[in-house]
C-alpha cells in the first residue's frame, strides 16, 4: 500500500508544517517580529530544532509561508464578494471595498512582515492575480454603463488598488468608506 | 579670524560631502545598488577611506543622503507647481501631474534606493510634508468649488497620493496622465 503510506507521510508533514506557521504567528503577534527565534518558534511548535530546520531554514521563510495564506484567504475573499449576486457595479462596489478594509487592517504588525516578505516572486504573483480580478470586474463594471470606458480596465485596475491602499493610512472604517466613494467617483462614465 | 576660518572649514566639509554623494550616485547608476563598496566611493570621490569613513559610516548612509536630496528637490518642484499662476483648480492639477511624474520616474533603480532607505524618520517626515502640501492645495480648491468639500483635504490627499503612486506602474506618459484625469475625477464636487 505505498499510496496511503504517502498519503500518511504527506498528512504529517501538512499537519507539523501548519504547527509551526501557527506557532510563528502567534510569537510575532506576543513580541513583535524582530525578536522571534527559531529555537522559540520550535519549542511554542513541539518540535526539535533540527526538525524545524528541516521544514524552513529561518524565520523569513516561516513568515514567507504564513504571509502566502493570508494573501490567498484575502484573494478568497475577494472572489467571493465578486461572485456574490447583483449588479456588475454592485459586484465591482463589493471588490473594492472588501480590498480596502484588507488594506485598512492591514496597517501595523501585518504590515511590517508585509513589507519583510514581499519582495519575493510569490508577492508578485499574489499581485497579479488581484489584478486580474480586478480587471475582469472593471471590464463587466464598463460593459454594463456603471465604469467609464474611455480606459483600458487595467489601467483602472492600477488606479484603485493604489488608491484603496490609502486606507491603511486612514483612522476610522467610516473614512475607509469615504476613500471607496471618492475611488468609485473615480471611475464614473463621463 | 575665527568666524572666517569656520567658514572655510565648512565650505570644505560641505564640498568634500558632496563629492562622496555624487561619487555614489554615478557608481549606483553603472553598477545597481548592492555592488557599490565604501572602497570605489573613496576611490571615485578623490578622498581616502579614512576620510570618507568620517563623513558616512556606510553605503547606506550616503544613499540616505542622496535620497534626502532627491526628496526635498521634488517637493521644491511641487511647492513651485502650487506657486504657478491660475485658479485654485489648476494648481491643484499641477500638483497632482508633477507628483505623478515623480512615480513615474522613480520606478527602477531609484525605487530600489527609496525601499532601501525609507524606514528613517526623514522618510516619514518628508511624507507629511507632502501630505501638508496637498491638503492645503485641496482645501483651497475645495473652497472655490473645484473640489467635492464633502470629505476632509486630508483624507483626499492621502487617496491623491495614494491613486497617482499607480503611475510607477504604467508604461507610458499618456498613462500618467489619463491617471491624473481619472484621480481628479473622484475629487468632482457632488
Amino acid at each position: 500500500m505505498p499510496k496511503l503510506w504517502d498519503e500518511t507521510v504527506d498528512a504529517h508533514r501538512a499537519a507539523v508544517r501548519e504547527a509551526i506557521v501557527r506557532a510563528t504567528a502567534e510569537l510575532v503577534a506576543e513580541h513583535g517580529v524582530a525578536s522571534v527565534k527559531m529555537a522559540q518558534i520550535a519549542e511554542r511548535a513541539g518540535v526539535g530544532r533540527a526538525t524545524l530546520y528541516k521544514y524552513f531554514p529561518d524565520v523569513e521563510a516561516i513568515l514567507g509561508v504564513w504571509h502566502e495564506e493570508h494573501v490567498a484567504a484575502h484573494l478568497g475573499e475577494l472572489r467571493a464578494a465578486r461572485e456574490r449576486g447583483g449588479s456588475a457595479g454592485a459586484r465591482l462596489r463589493a471588490v473594492l471595498t472588501g480590498y480596502a478594509f484588507i488594506a485598512f487592517h492591514r496597517a501595523g504588525a501585518d504590515a511590517e512582515i508585509a513589507a519583510l516578505v514581499h519582495r519575493g516572486d510569490s508577492a508578485t504573483e499574489a499581485r497579479g492575480q488581484l489584478l486580474t480580478l480586478l480587471g475582469d470586474a472593471l471590464a463587466e463594471a464598463a460593459a454594463d454603463g456603471a465604469v467609464r470606458d474611455d480606459i483600458a480596465p487595467v489601467e483602472l485596475a492600477q488606479y484603485c488598488l493604489h488608491a484603496l491602499e490609502a486606507a491603511g493610512a486612514l483612522a476610522s472604517q467610516a473614512a475607509v468608506r469615504r476613500l471607496v466613494a471618492v475611488t468609485l467617483d473615480g471611475l464614473r462614465p463621463a
